[in-house]
């Protein structure tokens, strides 16, 4: 095993054996950890629990609360420690749905399927109200409906059509992909360049917006009943669907936007453009939890036993929240039931780590990775002045899934090319399940990101795509059924692999990049 | 243009130039078609008539009705004369969905996507009612729910899984599919065969449906409000529904039997089997109709104008009628759309075809191509007897589309060789338009087998399958959205210089295959 994995290092990896050292890589556990994972796995269980059991984890929501409170009981169960509820900072207020029927009441009879957004207000009860469409093109043109929309439920005019699905909805990644990702040379991130482009990306759809704020505005002021919207991504059933505004305490309820079908929403608006009156029978009902705005992250350890080593830290999470529209099975249960499922996988081998091992299951990712930043800003530095504190030496590095359910196929350097070497040899023994690709890439939109902000060592893993894009992310299709349990299986054992190797085999901590300046106006990314 | 029509005979069709005559087609006229129907189109404002106006299009609904009552008036406008609701037979009761509310309140809430199916009684107002998991495996296995089905919804246990969608959606016919479909040979049908595999088939699921039947009459006669089904071909949203059972006027109303998102029922299924209570709010009304129970196709005319061939009738037609999760925009909204424009095409023209022309729009067709049979049998002869009725012999031709809303690839020639080379010299005007392969072969389930049946030629275009079977037929995805304008442009103008080939060019009636023998116990086909 020692000859073959030295072997395939010399022919795959010769630039890199050149300069590095050989990692040690415990064959026998390496091995335990492959069989426990592929044969006696539980993460459609760990799944089932998160998902179906729990139903959608809105930050802060009863939904979130069940399942980080089976996440903390579970992982104590199976022997972890510390296991709790860590408040990382103020979130704001929680919302859940109550009620919601929708149903086109003339020109015919029809019941919409329709997902009230995140933070909204209800109607009182049952409305039957006419659709009244609005045709402005800019925040000016909504004068000509001044007066008009008091009792109304607003749809705005648009006109793209339907695309015939030419291509398949899940991909995975081809070895002509992967290989073109790790040749991918390390450029210096032009963070102008890439601020300039993100502006020219908000200005584009500043307008629409601000229009659309305004049409907010003047239909709260008038007493219109709600407003319909639709993705254009939206397609067959599939509804993309986040929030409709803040939710600080202090926020009012957001004016009722209500996401439909896309089929339906243009439906309505052919009818209207026909002069053919729409009605509505809506009601809708949503709470609003105001009693503590905490936020919370779930956290558990597995010690570490090296008396020189113990107080360093090797962390692995993935966010427990999601959006509403489905059980953010894939986004990211999956990143929360991977990384239970690698720790009670090393449990189950019954391995003793010399560093410490921390699991995190974070909350308030989808309004902006508020509890990892939470987090990395109290236990070990603020970007915004930089100031390190004791934790920050002695933490090891960070391993995020948050890219669906797909399998691993490598891993984002994230611009620290002296890890190359090492994370080449750590994936040697999982090659043959697909996984050996580096590429000196960032990627962004992960909690991993709050670690590399301080210049901690974070990596997120290259995943297999499947229908994450197509059909899962912040859809009402990211439900348990849209899971893969061999990919899942696959990705668990490969987290539970770096860990091992990373807090139980390796004499030093990994390299780090050069530590970031204080961005006192920034996050860090 | 004459030359190049022989040129391309001589190359492509040597086998058939040898023994057939040169057809007359009219270059002229056929532009002055292609030019109406590709440039002055009014398909998708038909299109939007049928679908987005009138609603589903349950046979003799309200839907119908509306769909049928505005085609007799467009037809009439454009110039058609005996422009009417034909009753060709007894149909039974209609129906209409007037209320469905139907959300699960447990463990967490949800409202859900959902479909009664159609000629099911309601719930009698708003029922709060538990979700009971049915694991028997035959109707003997239902003794165990014996009294416990009181007040509560039931669903049955299954196992499928998700499977990735790793092909697209929508195809279009490649060349050497078309080749392989053109060089298909005859060979006698083995109805024998056929009979048998059709048997076969239904024995597959005889097991499941008598368990399911004695499931719904214990069901009916404890109390139980409802019962949850899905398709197995049901996912991302796209839900597929037809009818829950039978319809006569003597017929009681069928058990509650409502469809719902593949990812749903599952849903259910797991947190019952995991013994977590599922309770849901369900409020169904639906309306039957008993006060017509006649069946209506929409039938008009371009009159013949040549003495001695007026009275010889090409006839064109699509069934009207659809199911209820949609508007029947494919199914088959788009044959009538398509067949109304063919005729509008021709009337645009101002053509004056020695035949008469007779369009169809049939109802009943997915109960059975009912209306067209009832129609054939009045009209021509019925297939039970055989006795040919005087119109027999005045009959030219029937063209029909019935496989969604892809463009035309040609003709299912339905076993009749004699007419291969004449629709060859047909489609040579549009074989740039993707229209130039004929296939011996029998094509089912659309109205043309009403025809075929008595002897009576009756041809179903090919057409591209783009979403038909994957995402449109019998599904709530079968809406205007999905319609492809260019494509429906293709198939009126390919109809309309069909029809007029037929009606106005050619000296004698189409070749017929011989006549079949009369068929006491069947329906012909």
């Amino acid at each position: 095993m020692k000859y073959f994995k030295i072997y395939i290092l010399f022919f795959l990896f010769i630039p890199s054996i050149i300069f590095a050292q050989t990692e040690k890589v415990d064959t026998n556990i390496m091995n335990q950890i492959r069989k426990e994972g592929l044969q006696n796995s539980k993460v459609m269980n760990i799944a089932f629990n998160l998902t179906d059991a729990s139903g959608p984890r809105l930050t802060a929501s009863p939904g979130f609360m069940r399942a980080a409170n089976y996440a903390k009981d579970q992982l104590t169960k199976w022997g972890l420690v510390n296991a709790m509820l860590d408040p990382w900072g103020d979130f704001g207020k929680s919302w859940e749905l109550e009620k919601s029927y929708v149903a086109m009441t003339a020109p015919w009879y029809k019941s919409l399927e329709a997902y009230p957004k995140v933070w909204t207000g209800g109607t009182g009860g049952l409305q039957n109200a006419e659709v009244i469409l609005i045709t402005a093109k800019d925040s000016a043109g909504l004068d000509a409906y001044r007066g008009k929309l008091a009792g109304k439920i607003l749809i705005m005019d648009r006109s793209d059509t339907y695309k015939l699905s030419f291509a398949p909805d899940a991909t995975r990644y081809s070895d002509e992909q992967l290989d073109s990702m790790a040749n991918i040379k390390m450029e210096p991130i032009d963070t102008a360049a890439m601020r300039k482009r993100r502006e020219e990306f908000r200005s584009r759809f500043r307008g629409e917006q601000s229009m659309l704020n305004s049409l907010k505005s003047m239909a709260i002021g008038e007493g219109a009943i709600a407003m319909f919207t639709s993705s254009p991504r939206n397609h067959d059933g599939t509804i993309f669907v986040q929030q409709a505004g803040p939710y600080k305490v202090t926020d009012p309820a957001n004016f009722l936007d209500i996401a439909l079908q896309w089929e339906d929403y243009m439906t309505i608006v052919r009818l209207l453009r026909n002069n053919v009156p729409v009605k509505m029978d809506i009601d809708v009902e949503t709470k609003f939890f105001n009693d503590d705005t905490k936020g919370y992250n779930v956290i558990a350890e597995i010690p570490g036993t090296d008396k020189k080593l113990k107080d360093e830290v090797v962390m692995l999470g993935g966010h427990l929240d999601s959006w509403q529209g489905g059980t953010g099975a894939t986004d990211t249960g999956a990143g929360s039931m991977v990384m239970m499922e690698a720790v009670r996988i090393l449990k189950a081998i019954g391995i003793k780590p010399r560093r410490t091992i921390r699991i995190a299951l974070w909350s308030g990712e989808e309004e902006g990775l508020l509890g990892s930043r939470g987090y990395v800003k109290k236990t070990f530095a603020d970007p915004a002045d930089m100031k390190l504190l004791p934790a920050h030496e002695k933490f090891a590095a960070y391993f995020n899934v948050d890219n669906g359910t797909g399998k691993i196929r490598g891993v984002y350097l994230q611009g620290n090319e002296a890890v190359r070497p090492i994370f080449q040899q750590w994936l040697v023994p999982f090659n043959d399940l697909g996984a050996k690709t580096l590429t000196i890439s960032n990627t962004g939109g992960t909690d991993h990101l709050s670690f590399d902000a301080v210049g901690l060592p974070g990596f997120q893993f290259i995943q297999d795509p499947l229908e994450y894009g197509t059909r899962n992310h912040h859809s009402n299709m990211d439900v348990y059924d849209h899971l893969q349990e061999d990919d899942l299986k696959q990705a668990a054992v490969i987290v539970a692999a770096f860990v091992y190797d990373d807090a139980a085999m390796r004499e030093t901590k990994l390299p780090r990049k050069e530590l970031p300046k204080a961005n006192p106006n920034g996050r860090g990314f």
